[in-house]
């Protein structure tokens, strides 16, 4: 080992500057650049560098043509590589582990256990389930050296169930609720609206397990509570939805939805991004999705329903026994003779989907306007130049609240205007005070 | 929305009982049922439950039947799927949390980004690369329903070239250094060891971009430095060996490698999981991987090298500009006439493989010894039925270490006897004081 060893942090001085340090900060961070200088209506325009390729072709897509705000944002966030496959970029990753932390702490008050289940998934399975057939082209399927099939999971029942088949045999060992969170593959007919619907995405699964139908509707008002917190804990107006259970299978099935009209300017997005019509009472709160229901009578308090555009960001199922009795997941009673199939349910927050739906949703007309829950930093400190003064603002802080300095070379005017771009919750000038 | 919501946690009782509050426990966490009661010469000999069917699956395979601690081991942290391929139990997945937070820290020190780049890659970077060909039955291919050809990224050079060609166009913007934890794959001829060679697995790659050789070479040094820091953090002994750059390209290259002699036992592991073969020096540690150099003699003192079995965990890369001349990765020097192709690196740690490894190369004769730095929890509490006490105590150690309260329904001996099979670094007895 002939390397030279040094614990202290260091400085790199190049053409770009490179800060160690306990401070977050931009100057590290990388941002594609853009130049908001064209201000038209109100609405930032982004003006790409001409000699930006990747701007130009992502400016060219329509699922980013609908707005000029839209274009800043999402060139931020996450880059398209091919249709429906994106990257997601350093701001894009940190609102994403902002929703991973409040789904970890929602999922430890259900007493959920983490866990990471493979993306490659034997046809056998899918096969036992039916579902090999039943997915059709949306599976993306592929054969391996030895010529065995996989599909890459679009969900996963069939690996969880099997791993439940072969460990959990006694009543005694539910109820259980086991949860990740992890890339999904979707082979989608007309991806668009970014992550919106993408072929390649995160999702949140919770699978739960109880010995008996009376538990397992205990567990599903659980899961419902917590995601009703989890939601709100994000901080976007929802409507909690009747629906049908679609190609999972089941019996009782909610989703969460942000509404087209719950947000100024959101009629945009749903124009490209919107999948779902759900029929909401404004008296009671009641939703349903018109795939369920399309009475426009409410069926909770007899009010007229109207239908609106929505964008569905989570889903809970009661599954039943459908997958445990397809692939042997069964369990003995009190009185041992008796063996009976694992009632289960799945759950899912669309994570990936949330972080440009937030970001769609979320903004005026300056740009971006992150809720303090899931903003890439809460506080954003900028300077004209007094790098000591923000240390120090950011040491007083760190605490308190999320920061991150602005340090780049660039003049406050430019600072602050990106700082509204983005959408920082907190933007902090440190400057000397005159006289 | 009609909901019942309460903010309070919530405790739901059945015949496995379910606690929320802040403190960590057992009872919560999803660990697969043994029973290590037998014990032969000094070791845990598990016996499965005759009928756990998975437990007697993995016990037949090859794989985990070198060591019957490490079927006890093997069986709490991953489960096979079929060959290859893994589930992380959550076990496995908090060793793997605790690396992930090590690497992260280690990158923020080398001022890298964060980003999350797409699995699914087209075959156009890749044939322009010349790697569709090159990589042969390893790459696992696809086509989607347009018959348009992917891979499942085995490492990300092509993608994160592509990137960088589309968005850095100026010295100025150099240097840049990007960093991912992802899913990689690879279709092995002959996967075995577990996760030491799956065909899905969890990667650490650092990517580092830079304006000239010089400057790339300083960048080297840095993530080297950077890279020693991380294994010394992670605290189990290794090598850095240079190394062969193989089907990468580029022309300089070292191995970080956990080697045989360095622990009692790990001998055992080498034969089914070891697959490197270093030269290494004891007089002044310079090693070198058999594949670069055969010559008993060190380069570097003279003396005479001994050659050991070895598991690479980790490996840095100077890629120079073969794959940014390919994918036209370009930037402008500070005459804005010439152009020339970006210096690049490379750089990986083999995260899901450090997990087994490590799990592998730290136990005894009764089972683990997780060191501190990656260790599921650092302590356990561990109680006989006074639930109470041990809430305190995890209450006083919460701001001291990373601890979880055994509160499973079993005896102290039982508990006991887990707490070393599992391989906490603290054990915590609660009980009430005598006389």
């Amino acid at each position: 080992m002939r390397l030279r060893i040094s614990t202290r942090c260091y400085t790199v001085t190049s053409k770009r500057k490179l800060t160690t340090g306990l401070q977050n900060r931009l100057s590290n961070v990388f941002i594609p650049p853009y130049i908001a200088s064209r201000v038209d209506g109100g609405m930032v325009i982004p003006f790409f560098q001409a000699e930006s390729r990747l701007g130009t072709r992502i400016a060219s897509q329509t699922w980013v043509s609908a707005s000029g705000t839209r274009n800043v944002i999402r060139k931020q966030l996450i880059v398209l590589t091919t249709s429906g496959i994106y990257h997601v970029l350093p701001l894009g990753l940190r609102v994403q582990e902002k929703i991973e932390r409040i789904i970890n702490i929602t999922m430890a008050s259900l007493c959920a256990s983490k866990l990471s289940l493979s993306t490659l998934s034997s046809s056998k399975l899918w096969k036992q389930t039916g579902r090999w057939e039943k997915y059709g082209q949306e599976l993306f399927r592929l054969t391996d050296r030895k010529s065995s099939e996989f599909c890459l999971c679009p969900t996963h029942e069939e690996e969880i169930t099997n791993l439940i088949a072969n460990e959990i045999l006694s009543y005694r060992q539910l109820p259980l609720r086991l949860y990740q969170i992890g890339r999904k593959f979707r082979d989608e007919k007309r991806p668009r609206g970014g992550l919106l619907r993408g072929r390649e995405f995160l999702m949140n699964d919770l699978y739960t397990f109880d010995a008996s139908e009376a538990a397992a509707m205990q567990t599903y008002d659980a899961v419902q509570a917590a995601y009703y917190r989890l939601f709100k804990t994000i901080g976007v107006p929802f409507v909690v939805a009747e629906a049908e259970s679609g190609n999972i299978g089941g019996d009782k099935s909610h989703e969460y939805h942000y509404l087209s009209s719950s947000i100024p300017e959101f009629g945009a997005l749903l124009t490209i991004g919107g999948e779902d019509k759900v029929l909401v009472c404004e008296r009671c709160n009641y939703a349903v999705n018109t795939e369920r229901s399309s009475s426009p009578q409410c069926l909770q308090c007899g009010s007229q329903m109207h239908e609106k555009s929505a964008i569905e960001v989570g889903h809970t199922f009661h599954l039943g026994t459908r997958y445990s009795e397809a692939l042997g997941a069964f369990v003995t009673a009190e009185d041992p003779s008796i063996r009976s199939a694992i009632q289960m349910g799945c759950h899912g927050i669309g994570v990936s989907r949330l972080v440009v739906a937030i970001a769609d949703i979320c903004r005026g007309s300056r740009g971006l306007c992150w809720p303090v829950s899931v903003a890439p930093w809460e506080t954003v400190i900028v300077t004209a130049g007094q790098e000591e003064g923000a240390e120090q603002v950011w040491d007083l802080l760190k605490d308190y609240t999320d920061s991150v300095i602005d340090d780049r070379q660039k003049t406050l005017g430019w600072k602050l205007k990106d700082a509204e771009a983005v959408g920082y919750p907190v933007t902090v000038i440190v400057g000397h005070s005159k006289g």
